[in-house]
């Protein structure tokens, strides 16, 4: 497996662009993107477990129905959520995709990220496909990644090369997300295309595991957005046998599925609003998964924490304290802790006390931009690691004036 | 009932002091406590559901197994939690105390609060005690109850005088608690005493229902302490008849016991670290108690909605994003959402959804002090309240660098 540049367009017979329309006001920032393949694709996603869900969420599961799809459209700074016109709007945005495509509506997929509880205007959108269609790029998706942004600073794309049933397959994705970030779903948008031949059945089978390992262990504000949505198109091009159990092509698959999505996570987690730091959590020890699971995640997602990090104070206290509260099984008296990072790495708890550490190292390991900390515990043999970053002023000052 | 001065020490037979003794290094700063009842009062307590618990509350449970107390003695700058020999400290504080009063080891509780996972020394404390006891004041409790605070700003106490069984009663308490709050239990340390006669059981009772809606219902930043304690004593010299069965007398007592909760928890929530307003959610119309009790704090808790809050941003789509993911069951196309404080009141959403509203009044209404969130549900009957606080840059600041 190998990492390559092209994102959601890097996989054979996938095109991608993405332009400003209008519907954000500053006009430096794209706005609208559009994903084509030009075969039908197997599709599999998933969606937030939020009650209040973007009406683009409505439609496109309804479109999913049949297990395929052939087009993406996806606009920022709108959600498109909490509007009376919400469903007949993000359809309208399917049915002119589609008009423009030569395509059914049902074939066409859709997405909206932004602010809630604002109509959502068509015109800016109707007027910009045609530009759009005209702007596909098979090479590279960069404009697209650039136009599902919303506060992330940086693009987020990945893509990988891998063989699979003797061919050689591309896989690749891009994903928006900053705040509003918290397991279930962890993210905000995901899109993945691959021309790997895969059965509906087990592309979504897949898409469960990797995304488990991911977007579901991460959280930057533990606040669950409505509009969250990972999506997986797979066309079929690269001419391997059709993945349809689960055998060694299966985890070749999964294994580049895993590849990018873990990329993208570590992405979101280092661009996650007003972030300084990533912060990866490690459990080791844990009794059962779910009990690495919780604790991984209750850790990651502690405000006092997470300002010890941006301070880069080694208050260890804080990692016991969230262990506490995790409700998950585990004997405090058997829980070491370490910090580590570029700089190296320093115990500062053994067997739930504190052990004599030099503060300076500590200091200086978390002055780094990628913090790790280990939790070994010692009730069985489960692992987890959780992703997430620092609060920091920026956070609060991101958020303190959003919807201006 | 009348709010009256004195705090801790309001009560018929209790008195309070409070020194610096040297365990933080800031002489300014008081940092051990007494409260003294002149007879044996009954006693009754609530402790953190942290699995890691400080080492003062497993000698407090200890003490307090046979339901009575006479003293409690509390530092602040040191949690003694995580500590290998923290059972033995905080058995030689009361050990030490009760030697200084003339009383059992077992008649006195004992509580710490600050940083955890470091080694608490005995002697500033062994040698203030003396001072201490000298300093007892049956008038006034702010010595003590300044001698808790940690990061709070404000020193917490409230007294009320009632009528119970013909007698005049007087209940006062003080608190501690701005950072890391969070039910159960929302508080750091919270002591009351009264000169009411009640039992045991009642005492416990009563106890337990005015924390299920004041410090139960808050969270400043959903970190729940290790060493959260609220404890009540009663030594009964009004004279009232001992209240054991919920009678009238049990009511009004409860509800001089409320009175002075609420009291409290609202100065934590306005108090919290960094906080520049206090945050009220009140849900109304919810299909249960429970469900209405988990859309507040869910409510109250979102990181999001907070530093909207802070920037004073009527950025509701938060509320109801907030509502969606807190596994209530709720119809989310039956939620109205209004805003409200000193500056009047705005309705923001109707039935799920956004409706016009002038901007510039809301900006008012949430620029005051004090913000309401009312929420009505259409599910039924169920009411609750939430207590927080807004989120920001001085959060971060005072969490960043807690240690030093």
């Amino acid at each position: 497996m190998e990492f390559i540049t092209g994102g959601v367009a890097a996989a054979k017979g996938f095109s991608a662009s993405g332009l400003h329309c209008g519907i954000r006001k500053n006009k430096t920032k794209k706005d609208l993107a559009l994903i084509v393949s030009e075969k039908e694709a197997n599709a599999a996603a998933m969606f937030t477990t939020n009650l209040v869900q973007g009406a683009p969420i409505a439609v496109t599961r309804d479109h999913l129905a049949k297990g395929s799809a052939r087009a993406i459209i996806c606009n920022s700074g709108n959600a498109n959520t909490c509007n009376a016109d919400g469903v007949f709007i993000a359809k309208e945005m399917c049915r002119l995709t589609a008009e423009q495509l030569g395509l059914k509506t049902e074939d066409v997929l859709v997405a909206s990220t932004g602010v809630i509880g604002q109509p959502l205007s068509l015109d800016p959108i109707a007027n910009a496909l045609e530009a759009l269609k005209k702007g596909l790029n098979s090479q590279d998706g960069s404009d697209a990644a650039q136009a599902i942004m919303t506060t992330d600073t940086v693009c987020k794309q990945a893509a990988v090369k891998f063989f699979c049933g003797g061919k050689e397959c591309v896989l690749g994705g891009m994903a928006k997300g900053s705040g509003m970030i918290h397991p279930d779903l962890a993210t905000m948008l995901v899109f993945l295309t691959t021309d790997c031949a895969v059965s509906s059945q087990f592309l979504n089978r897949a898409l469960h595991d990797a995304v488990d390992n991911s977007f579901h262990m991460m959280s930057i504000d533990q606040d669950t957005s409505t509009n969250d949505t990972v999506c997986i198109l797979a066309n079929g091009l690269a001419g391997n046998e059709t993945i349809c159990r689960e055998d060694e092509d299966y985890h070749a698959f999964l294994s580049a599925l895993s590849a990018v999505t873990d990329a993208l996570c570590r992405m979101i987690a280092e661009d996650g609003e007003g972030a300084t730091k990533l912060l990866c959590v490690k459990v080791s020890g844990g009794k059962t998964r779910e009990d690495a699971r919780k604790i991984a995640k209750t850790v990651v997602c502690s405000n006092l924490l997470k300002c010890a990090i941006f301070g880069a104070d080694a208050n260890w206290g804080r990692v016991l304290c969230a262990i506490g509260y995790s409700k998950a099984c585990v004997s405090i008296a058997g829980v070491d802790v370490a910090f580590s990072s570029s700089a190296g790495e320093i115990k500062v708890c053994e067997k739930g006390a504190g052990i004599p550490f030099s503060e300076e190292l500590a200091k200086e390991i978390l002055s780094q931009k990628e913090i790790t900390i280990s939790i070994t515990l010692s009730d069985g043999e489960a692992n987890a690691t959780a992703y997430g970053c620092d609060l920091t002023y920026d956070y609060v000052k991101i958020n303190g004036d959003y919807r201006t």
